[in-house]
């Protein structure tokens, strides 16, 4: 039993592909869920999916989906799909177990990346892992002693809403601070606008893009150059927080934020070294995601196959 | 095997009790570590007072032992000992055991007393807890799916060094705007001392202590009031950036400043919840500790329980 199908609801399109030892044999075809009308019809593509994945692999023993929104994962129910509509207290985990006749797990999609870069990533000899996804929101996910952490309403990593400054820009939530604020795809593009323009240079926001200010920073634009190392000090300054608190050895930076590599990854070392005792930050390593958009694919597989493990009895 | 023996240094005195079923049954004697010359003349009072407890308790099946410092509870040895001279890499629970004959475990001191209060005091419903304890420093210790929660370097749990402020006010590590900088008792002392300046009363620090500005507050002062407003803003949003990552079900509050009561109590719920989605407050509990200075003595005696349980074969 080690063969399974990990499936990833992203934004528009659903990605999957067959999984063995942490890598993956075969990928499905995409599925587009703009061209779906609706709940059934989607619900029918997935089966479609894995009927037509298991024709080329009959050993297939598990699914593993994972979606953004809310999901429940212990109850197998997804309550709110992100970005695809009329999804309300959807009991996936049964409907997929009925129609295929496979044990499946569903999961939330941070989570199911996280899980697959600490089995077969950038986290792989890590027990303690804090991953961090830099994008037009900030996300995160946190493996601890070994285990998915997921909290009291499975709501825990939410490292974008951690405030850096009390009294700082406000927050969809009343709070103020929050990491995202300051270092959201938007938010990063607007206070480029802001600093290009005191320095005398006027650009859109469609100029600022991080690919953009990547470029800049590289040919040795003083203010893209700036503007990464004060981020890379507040992305430091949350983790640092995340550090005091939670002593994790490896933390893992993806989302396409984390493109701009090394003009990112070296301020936020230096600015965790400096805001945390030695024995905190010494052996730790924050190191940028290693599977890419195959993550959550691998996680959602190996997160399969444990619980089918872990329920031969009921499954049987 | 239920009755074991729990013993917990404090800055100078080392508490100690006969405990069955989260109750302690009988008190050791206080053992005041500044009279004892050197480590083997603390290491003899240690026996002794475990002889004696025996003595009446016959039945006693494991000794735990909490500890201020540096504390490496996975091999059993003491690096340092808070206040205590001459204490280096001590193998402390070898050395227990071989001079009682009873399996023992050794703990950092707030990790024990938080352990306490889930299994007998103000978490005892929960699963995943949060406590901290505001006093000369603010320490904090972690449960997160049912377990004590202790990171790669054991050093997790330190809230008191989570930033509130990335500019703010400056730390012992490099670290900047850490909630112990704002809400220690020598910080609340002088920060009560200015503001009183402000107002036009001169006070001395001294004059400052959290339980005169309780007082003060009780009598309608309002410069008492505001500061333990803003005490508890503070301290609400440390704990809101905690509550983002990790989803917690209860939050428990202990040490000498969180004698003021509801005084900080309310407005540490009011920013909570200000600062938090609801469904991460909504059924989150904000308490007061609830085993004052028997926590410690009641949370070692129950993880030596555990300890010896989980590794009967080795000791036998």
């Amino acid at each position: 039993m080690n063969l399974a199908i990990g499936i990833d609801f992203g934004g528009t399109t659903i990605k999957s592909g067959v999984v063995a030892k942490g890598k993956i044999l075969q990928f499905g075809e995409l599925i587009d869920t703009q061209l779906l009308p609706n709940h059934d019809a989607l619900i029918d593509a997935l089966v479609a999916l894995v009927a037509d994945l298991r024709k080329a692999h009959p050993a297939i023993a598990a699914i593993g989906v994972g979606l953004p929104g809310l999901v429940d994962s212990a109850n197998g129910i997804v309550h709110e799909l992100t970005n695809v509509a009329g999804w309300r207290d959807v009991a996936l985990r049964e409907i997929l177990r009925e129609r295929t006749g496979l044990p499946a797990t569903i999961e939330n999609d941070a989570n199911a990346m996280a899980y697959g870069e600490f089995k077969h990533g950038a986290a792989i000899d890590a027990r303690h892992v804090v991953c961090i996804t830099l994008g037009t929101g900030v996300g995160g996910a946190l493996i601890l002693d070994g285990h998915l952490y997921r909290g009291a309403q499975l709501g825990a990593g939410e490292v974008g809403h951690l405030s850096i400054d009390y009294r700082g820009r406000p927050g969809p939530y009343g709070n103020f601070g929050g990491l995202e604020e300051y270092v959201g795809n938007q938010q990063i593009a607007e206070r480029a606008v802001e600093r290009y323009a005191k320095a005398g240079s006027a650009r859109t926001v469609g100029e600022c893009s991080p690919l953009a200010l990547k470029s800049a920073a590289e040919a040795g634009d003083p203010v893209a150059e700036q503007l990464w190392e004060d981020i890379g000090d507040e992305i430091g300054a949350a983790l640092a927080s995340v550090i005091w608190v939670l002593n994790p050895d490896a933390i893992v930076i993806g989302g396409g934020v984390a493109k701009a590599g090394e003009l990112l990854l070296g301020p936020i070392r230096r600015s965790v070294q400096a805001r945390t005792a030695k024995v905190f930050h010494e052996n730790l390593r924050i190191v940028p995601a290693a599977l890419g958009n195959e993550a959550g694919i691998i996680g959602n597989a190996i997160l399969a196959l444990e619980w089918a493990a872990a329920h031969r009895a009921e499954v049987l």
